[in-house]
């Protein structure tokens, strides 16, 4: 059994890495830390877990994170990040970091959207952690950079777009929209159960979301060339999930046919992409809880574009799941050990 | 008090119309009409009206109808709608079809989008009942056919832009969010509670929602040529709402500001129309269960684009109270009569 | 116009006062007070009045506060609120308390269940504010209590049966669930959206919630004798609303019918009480938004006991509507001035 | 592996069945029947299961079920039920029969609340599928009658203070909280997102639900004597999930420390009752998706009742989750083989 542990254990991906890995067969969770819930158990934060994970939540030092577990999942906010991560390096562990804090390979653009960073030179060590574009280099990593949830749902939808050149790389517009749980566990006016239910709007509009260089980083490396997409994030009234509509202009005559033939050579192997058939639309609720992302082709013949739509979990394929995921990877397991369960429906 | 109709009275926008005109100082109901529910009570369809609106719904002939009412809202389904109307006019009653059978000018693009049209006669008296843009004709008319709720949302949104040629024609891509009541009232496994609740998805997907000949309609009318325009519907897990999130391409390079002026000409004295301050959002829950629309309006600096935002309560603005809008303006009644309530919210 | 203040404009009742209150033909709000907000606009904290309800809240001593109102709506929590109210009394304003503050004639009582009084010689000012059953003294009051949601919902249930001694006063059970709203809005992660959606669950079981003894002292005002219930409070996925399902052992062999005379007497010629047809149970979702109190009465004939089913908008009936009642009748303005409005459903 | 035949697979315990069973490790599904849907692959029906359970629904006869399968899953509605049923066990299968044709052990009290059966020799044959009561039973068994989701909530709340005469048989009400599942997948107005979400109400009032019966039933076997309870259940707006809020009078003086050690005793040994601590309360999103049934414990002092508060997932412990776990020990299978898997929050 591989021990691990979860910094920061206390917000919603914390729970799910803690719902994930208590049916892993592969792994027991060792450490599970928090500031605000140090001498609580588990269960007492997260009352679901009562009885199944209740590892107590101490505010414990690295070493004493590095002394009982082999492997760290990192899930503190950005900023945080940067400084837990490289001592858990330095002492040789493996780590899945869940904050953006090594995600950009540029510091600079890193610098500009966020704020300074002061352990540049881990970034190099860093892969980024989207197991369809970066399997191999995953498995060898000490150290992953596990994806936003908007930009996992973007960049899968575009893959195979951008990397056989089929679409205007300036005409890509991204509406998305996702569940409350990634606002985080914070106690904020703005996230209350009635400022969100039976509502709906948009937020950080203008392409102004901290999402957008990540994004266009991974459609750059695809596409082998500059990309400056327009993304709109919008706040749903459901908990989990996230649905974006991704609209660009085909630079040929494709029928959807060919396009599905595209998809099909990049994601026939990988275990958490569903293509679906012809006329099927994705929805937030036939992925919710399990590490699926599903894609849905259509070309608008009126228009000549295409327009995917892609839906996952973003606690799961949009953070924890796909935390695990790496995780198997990197350390040997079967990819999709502690993922197999079905979507939850209703 | 005016007496009025309401024909196919068990649906939402016929409850809404209930609930609105119950409000209403001017006017009084004096039949309710149901094939389904004939000869129950208004509040045996629809309990929250007990002991406020208690006619019986009857499944009245149109003479009947014509003997009971001066003024008749007709809101049962496109196809029955124009069998019914061209009578009622011939009796001299006035009506507010909310229908699509009289909003398209262009009998072959009726035909082609829906199927044939057995008044096409009757077309050129409808005035298409956007009264932010047709309010002295809507005051002349007999027959006014009442907008579609995602055309309200994006034809309000656009109208300043395509007037002053301020953007692109073929770049307009309308992403659109509506609450579930837009499906009506009829039993369906698709809007069963468990299948839409806590999820998120969209449909017709592709440019093959009847909706979009009606948006090109009036979009080709305020900029005076043809436009092709990108609309995708999705469903969103709430009763009420409609989002319209709206990007174009700038033709000039314009500020926030000089753009929000175009606005504020447009719709400074309209009453149902808030421009909202710069850097605020509209949200479906801040207009639900009023007659207003929100508009939000953004420069997307890196691309170029404008993104206009675009909230309205889609059995409101989006049906029964833009109908109501429009009794007011055709019987010379104060055209907020019965919509001056404030949005309800929590 | 009478001018009225709104003191604690910023939690979710201030907001309903400020919604009704925008509707009301005889009243204008001419000034709101927040600490949190002071300086704000009104739609700065609740966006969905942008427009209609503009006054900047301010932190106001109470000295402005009744120079710029002649009546004013106490919306602060308990314990704040004994302070404010004294010297608005002594100002000589009128004054609807919506704490706990002055509900409790028996100081003692008052002091055991929340904690010490500073003003106990207020409290035989105050008028216990449910129309329905104190509706001459609070007219002539100038301090009307407000009563609680749960309360409200109860007692309306209750009284008929306990006027005529016609249930068992020991076997009384109340099974109460209210919308989120009742817990205020004050960021905590107990009200948080993905808490609280799609789950339900008791608190406060066991006798120890503080609207026992408010339900107990009206319900002995109405016995004449000592009665000690059952009330176990829950909280429920929606915005607003309560029903309360309430149980009794009936004392004698009485049929519906019977019974719903008692209930027809009593509340016949009440604007906002319901009592339903047979067979009919009250919903949540069909008094949303109005002043409204739904009930149903039925009899268990197995057990012997009789079932009230008790339906009100928290924050309307149970809260801001009721104080908007109160004023309506301590002013001599008609009862239901600005709570006309239907129910808003769906 | 075990062939399994899921019979009225198109139901939402039918999706539960095909979710839980494809996550078991002994069992493959080898055939599922649906009138409606005949022809269908199982992800047409229930998309979530798009690329993971593939079977095709067919109108299969009793027969072809014989043939495809060992162990039978019967989903279908009580009166159908029972004509399904004896073929199967004639044929030698073992099956667990989810409705309610089999669960009453007195034809007579069947016939009363529901309607004539036509098969009463095979009644003696079926073991309540209640493991925490009747485990042995059922290892033994070749047709169990899976229990009722309000019964299981109710049982399993009761059963120690009944089994130990701790409370007063006369006096027991319980108050239950549904989720919409329970409805069905049917279309049916009543169950539309519109008239669900948002709201909250009471259905069967009066001691008229089916259910009632087999709660009697199985608490009279624990106390030995007649019970006549008084049951209410109401409508959430939930997926999933049972809240039942259970209320009885002491017969004698104890202690909720005393209490819980009955219950303790009962439970400890099961796998999926979880007693919670002093002051903790059961939550049904705590639950949800598991197998998990949480128990409270409170004294009202003030009334001297105990209060049970029991929550649980109504298509897991309620129903398909409950079946799977009588399979497993009708089989000699691991008793949570395929039910491991932790509660789904948020």
């Amino acid at each position: 059994m591989l021990n691990v542990a979860i910094v920061g254990a206390s917000g919603y991906t914390g729970a799910e890495l803690a719902r994930i890995l208590y049916s892993h067969p592969l792994v027991s969770i060792t450490a599970a830390t928090s500031r605000q819930y140090d001498g609580c158990t588990f269960s007492e934060v997260f009352p679901h877990m009562h009885g199944l994970v209740d590892v107590t939540c101490r505010n414990y030092s690295i070493d004493q994170i590095a002394d009982l577990a082999d492997f760290i999942f990192c899930a503190v906010p950005h900023k945080t990040a940067m400084d837990i991560v490289p001592p858990l390096l330095a002492a040789g562990k493996k780590v899945v970091d869940l904050s953006a804090d090594f995600r950009l390979r540029n510091v600079g653009v890193y610098e500009k959207w966020y704020q300074h960073h002061s352990s540049p030179e881990i970034i190099p060590m860093a892969v980024y952690g989207l197991p369809e574009l970066y399997r191999e280099q995953i498995a060898e990593a000490q150290l992953v950079a596990n994806p936003g949830c908007y930009p996992t749902s973007i960049i899968l939808a575009l893959a195979p777009l951008l990397k056989h050149a089929l679409i205007d790389g300036s005409s890509i517009i991204a509406d998305s929209k996702s569940g409350t749980s990634g606002a985080g566990r914070a106690a904020s006016v703005g996230s209350l159960f009635c400022e969100v239910t039976d509502g709906f709007r948009a937020y950080k509009v203008g392409g102004v979301h901290r999402h957008i260089p990540e994004i266009e980083q991974e459609l750059e490396a695809l596409a082998g060339k500059p990309i400056t997409l327009s993304f709109t994030p919008h706040l749903l009234p459901v908990s989990r999930g996230i649905l974006s509509t991704i609209y660009a202009n085909l630079l040929q005559d494709l029928s959807e046919q060919q396009l599905r033939e595209y998809y099909h050579e990049m994601y026939a192997g990988q275990p958490f992409v569903r293509l679906l058939p012809e006329g099927r639309q994705p929805a937030t609720q036939y992925v919710r809880g399990s590490n699926l992302c599903d894609l849905g082709i259509t070309i608008d013949a009126r228009t000549k574009r295409i327009i995917i739509t892609s839906a996952l979990d973003n606690i799961v394929k949009g953070a924890s799941g796909q935390a695990v995921q790496n995780m198997n990877l990197m350390c040997g397991f079967p990819e999709n050990a502690g993922l197999e369960h079905a979507p939850f429906f209703p």
